[in-house]
């Protein structure tokens, strides 16, 4: 089964305790399409500037992603800069330079309307809506936002999210939407605003599978080195994404089945600067890697 | 087996988005043997002021934990108060009295001497030596610590540390005390200092056992409500002690179940202010928690 993401493409800075990159690909769609196509067909919507190497989207060919809608106009490329404190605790954001994608209107090419799963990356939710309604009766809709949405264009956000399927937000933004401090009781408001299931991300702290009567937890891998974070969550999301997709199921064993592969390609995107790290994985490095995070939990039973 | 925990006991005033207490018992030895009492015989060795009630003694006493090693002497009790935020993200210390507990020079009765299994709550490393020095040849000795002493009695500390099985700290005190800010690195320098056994608490993240070879980690439980975490880690040690008494055994297996036992019982800790959820506890209400950390959890297989 395909999936079509919608997001940005991108140049990025980013300085960690690990050592500093710059003009690093980065963005939300590149990340999430070089996840999801180890596992299914992805096609990459986003738009580029003049300055974007030819290569890097030979880097996605060679993947196998479909970026026939891939934009380039002109101007320069979206840029962010970043820098993460000693123990990754805060990120910093030194600059954003929205540049090209400050008018980015998302086309999504006829052939790909029919795509059967759609990721809509964080982007203004008046885009995301945009993107639906161009969409040809999508099985599974999935959305990411952020704090700057919630606070900016909540009315916007509300109206999407009655369209979708899945919402990934991480525990901050989850308190801030449902003005409720406490992760159950925020899911449980968050579920009423439309979507079926929610994923909750917390970081190197696993992530929750919340739905009706439903509250699932991944833990994260324990990794011996980070390297930079950047980008992690769209890589769970194409995981995520990408394991529906490769199981063509949409219930609920294969949502916790993806909430698992989501976790073990973001543990992979940590340990190297940008995609370096994802666009090394193949599936037998992410079955390694499933039977580290199956070892590191301890028996929960408890045997009086 | 038995236990015998050194360590406060206190009147705590408290402040959480859930409500306010004043004057309400807390203290590392009330909260740790309020826990370890359900699953073992535990005295405890702490000091008193003339303010301190009769009333909550005999709470203690109720619970069949031995208070003969808890010594009443002219002054206040210690006093702390505390104030958590909005989503307990942050805990602000208000005021610290430590009135009698200033002085406290832990002394260990003769009968309590050969207790096979120690807890060294956070106090001086001095006085934790000063135990163990009296104690006969225990078979199982738990520390905990905290920054304060990592900064000011770093020394004193690592002396005390070769002589122990097992250390308790939270995950920024081992950095600190480490130098190395990814836990699994940090457990392996902590290790080196001498404890077998390292215990890293992550709160509502979770917990970490780390041993040569070994790294498991347990979940924290999903809450629906929290109402005051205070104590929450000394209960949680309680129970992890606790249960090695339980079971008269110190092998990995039976550490894996202390982790999931101190999680169970630190949970409920977090569900009324003071020691009020703990003391309310009894062995059937554990081991439903139990299913309920155990279902939380999503299957972690992947069938591809």
């Amino acid at each position: 089964m395909n999936l079509i993401v919608v997001g940005s493409m991108a140049y990025d800075s980013v300085e960690t305790p690990a050592g500093k990159v710059d003009r690093a690909l980065g963005g939300s769609a590149t990340f999430f399409s070089m996840a999801s196509s180890l596992l299914a067909p992805t096609a990459v919507i986003a738009v580029v500037g003049e300055d974007f190497d030819e290569a890097d989207l030979e880097r996605l060919r060679a993947r196998g992603i479909d970026v026939q809608g891939v934009s380039r106009v002109a101007g320069r490329t979206f840029r962010w800069g970043g820098r993460y404190s000693r123990y990754f605790e805060t990120r910093e954001s030194l600059f954003t330079e929205l540049n090209v994608f400050a008018d980015f209107k998302p086309v999504i090419p006829a052939s790909q309307r029919a795509t059967p799963i759609v990721f809509l990356a964080n982007i203004h939710p008046t885009l995301q809506r945009d993107v639906l309604d161009q969409m040809d009766a999508p099985r599974f809709v999935a959305l990411d936002t952020m704090n700057f949405w919630i606070g900016g264009a909540l009315a916007e956000l509300r109206e999407v999210l009655k369209r979708v399927d899945l919402l990934f937000i991480n525990d901050e933004e989850a308190f801030e939407l449902s003005g409720v401090g406490m992760l159950a009781g925020a899911a449980a408001e968050i579920l009423k605003m439309g979507p079926r299931w929610l994923v909750i991300k917390r970081g190197e702290h696993g992530a929750f599978l919340f739905g009706e009567g439903v509250a699932r937890y991944v833990p994260a891998v324990l990794l011996e080195r980070i390297v930079d974070p950047t980008g992690a969550g769209d890589t769970f999301a194409g995981g995520f994404l990408g394991w529906l997709a490769h199981k063509e199921r949409f219930d609920q064993a294969a949502l916790e089945e993806a909430m698992v592969a989501g976790t073990l390609v973001a543990s992979h995107c940590c340990e190297g600067f940008s995609v370096d790290a994802v666009e090394a994985l193949d599936v037998e490095a992410i079955r390694v890697r499933q039977r580290r995070l199956a070892a590191q939990i301890a028996d929960l039973t408890l045997s009086w």
